[in-house]
């Protein structure tokens, strides 16, 4: 590795029920976020089945690519289709034998388990013989389920990390991978890794293009690392500098700032959701929420941090004309005038969620989710959203947004917790 | 490719910001289900960064694994890390051209979205020319956003189709890629792939690995691919055959299902989330929800489908004592006699959610999510569960569950569901 460059990392999560679409992986990017805070460039992350061939391919080509890190998740359990130990092992050229103490530590766990739950017998014995086997000279983790991870030098080649699958386990055994001598080694020839992170709300990805472009013609940008994201209505800039290119990046930041004040979120990796959390608990307000086509996904969203009871009084899902009036008193002749999805409506949800509920801040959301529903006055996507605050504030949005049923719904909760963060006064002055 | 062999797929997603977990990847499992369901054996699901050189390896490595399709999504967007098409026209050997009646339906789209919007100009222009250069030979999809995909055959490899990253543009792009020549030509020589999809609730997948060693000694299962996942309480069987293997593969779903028939949730496939929609449906009942830990998980899961209004009567998410006692009628002096989470105030709210919402069907969740709030006798993880119906059912369960904030909010809103399906009838018979 040059100087100022960073070591790249590569990460291989292992399970065929990943490549059937049976289930999403999250140790992926769980993962990238720690790598990246730690230094390391994630040059790939790769799915790969249940096989030992395409197993043992990945990490050639990981390796290949120049992977001084390679970190695995999945296939320690007690199925046969659970290989890594195994391929592992073979990859970095180490004999699988059975270890005596680690047969011990998992038998203990088991055996605790097995009380628990009545579950014991042979099947359980094989499953722990079978997650006793350890390349020989790996380092064990200690186990936070029942398959311990191994920390695996190879002569020549990356430093392999093995983890289990489950994403509990996969977190849990990360601190003491960290802390073995080989990974201590690694961490030691790391470079700082300078990294900023700015968030807008409502910006277009082309006009940061544009931006970057104007900027890069006056300011080399070439030991700058930007990467652009857009969620929805969120626009992330992530500006990694190479060592000595810290001031270039900090430029660059004020000049993205200065030239985008007005959507600016945060300049400091803070999300939404992270800053309606901050203003909440900084103002000391409470909020309430009154939700039709979201169902709860607003007050989910809300209450998902820890400490959120701090500010979340409760909510409404006000799925039916007949629970709209009967809990959050919206009157049964507004709705009748105005339609259900109506700004008038929207208004009379979060007053009414700020009353019942006896909070600061009230937010009331109606819409059309689709795919059925729609008409041609208020076609599917259509939403109305507002916010009231108990000092006559009111924040009032209608909008037509594209996309699933799905998409309509999270990016009408997307554009409910900005106008809270507006109304709790979390936004940057311009 | 060898007779009743599936031919090998590969997915090649990129983006740096799915290398630094500033986002999750959702278009590597969509796609896997897509292929799964053509036939297709998808052997590696690969994310690589926004760097030519590591997207050129990632198609190579795909290629010497034996892939005869290879999808790519992202990097076709307006930014200068968007590399895709040059990546792909030097993988292929094709050159770059400037295609003049792909840049005039973009110019056409852009000009419609710079009117709605106001957005144009010369970042608008740029972007519009960049994203109209073609590889010589491809066939250009029509596109959805503004950035068409591409099908592009390469002499003696794999066909490459690249597809936009944009969630709904890659979904929309699909059915047009599958449409055209070069890919109709692959399908055609692929295996109608037979499978079968088991689902259990609260079985161990040691139990299932233990029943698979019991029937691999008694039938041959190799040529079968079988995997397990399990998702919580929920564990999918996926069981693959190689054509002239179905009878096999039938075989050990009825010796699977027989063994385990008391945890059985379906033997077609469906999850919890179907089933609960199915058997609302087909009972006419309707269900209300009173949500204290879970904070309106529950009935956002209730509202994802398509038609929930149909039986989703709504909900309320009754985060404190007061909430509780004002919208849903939980006695104070309940509360005090036996707390907040108690099985007494479970009743309580699905009571209360019931009656108060008109419903058939009302459900109570509440609990100490953590990781704050727990005591000797109540740790983290403590939850209580109560469904109660109309007609007199009380059907009430009270666990401890494992695993973080997140985790114990989102095990809570699987047994919440799984008890609904209880409640209405929705279980196979055993």
């Amino acid at each position: 590795m040059d100087a100022g460059e960073r070591p790249r990392a590569a990460v291989v999560v292992t399970g065929s029920e990943l490549l059937t679409g049976v289930i999403s992986d999250s140790n992926g990017p769980w993962l990238a976020t720690e790598l990246a805070g730690l230094g390391f460039e994630l040059a790939h992350l790769l799915l790969v089945g249940d096989r030992a061939d395409d197993l043992a391919a990945a990490l050639r080509f990981a390796a290949d690519a120049g992977a001084e890190l390679l970190i695995t998740s999945g296939g320690l359990g007690p199925t046969a289709d659970d290989l890594t130990a195994q391929v592992v092992a073979d990859f970095a050229g180490l004999e699988l034998e059975f270890d005596e103490q680690v047969h011990a530590t998992i038998a203990a766990i088991v055996a605790g388990w097995s009380a628990r739950t009545g579950f014991s017998g042979p099947s359980v014995d094989a499953a722990t013989r079978k997650q006793s086997m350890v390349p020989r000279g790996a380092v064990v983790l200690p186990p936070v389920g029942t398959a311990p991870g191994l920390v695996v030098p190879t002569a020549g080649g990356p430093l392999v990390v093995v983890l289990p699958g489950p994403p509990r386990e996969l977190r849990g055994s990360w601190p003491s991978a960290l802390a073995t001598a080989p990974m201590q080694a690694l961490l030691a020839r790391v470079p700082r890794a300078e990294s900023r992170s700015l968030h807008f709300f409502g910006l277009p990805e082309s006009e940061i293009a544009e931006s970057l472009r104007e900027v890069g013609a006056a300011l080399d940008l070439t030991a700058l690392e930007v990467t652009t994201c857009q969620r929805h209505s969120e626009l992330e800039v992530d500006i990694r500098a190479r060592p000595g290119a810290e001031e270039t990046a900090e430029a660059l930041v004020d000049e993205l700032v200065g030239r985008h004040r007005r959507q600016l979120l945060s300049t400091d990796g803070a999300r939404t959701d992270e800053l309606v959390a901050r203003a909440l608990l900084a103002s000391g307000l409470t909020v309430a929420t009154g939700e039709s086509c979201t169902g709860g996904m607003l007050a989910s969203r809300l209450v998902d941090r820890a400490g959120s009871s701090a500010y979340v009084a409760g909510g409404v899902v006000a799925y039916t004309n007949e629970a709209k009036t009967a809990l959050l008193g919206v009157p049964a002749d507004m709705i009748v005038a105005h339609g259900a999805v109506s700004p008038q409506v929207a208004r009379a949800l979060a007053d009414g969620a700020r009353e019942r509920l006896g909070a600061d801040i009230g937010v009331g959301i109606t819409g059309v989710a689709g795919p059925g529903g729609g008409t041609e006055a208020k076609p599917v996507g259509t939403v109305s959203l507002c916010v009231s605050t108990g000092d006559g504030q009111v924040i009032a949005r209608d909008v037509r947004l594209p996309g699933s049923r799905a998409d309509i719904r999270e990016r009408s909760t997307d554009l409910a917790m900005y106008l809270i963060l507006r109304a709790a006064g979390g936004l940057p002055t311009p």
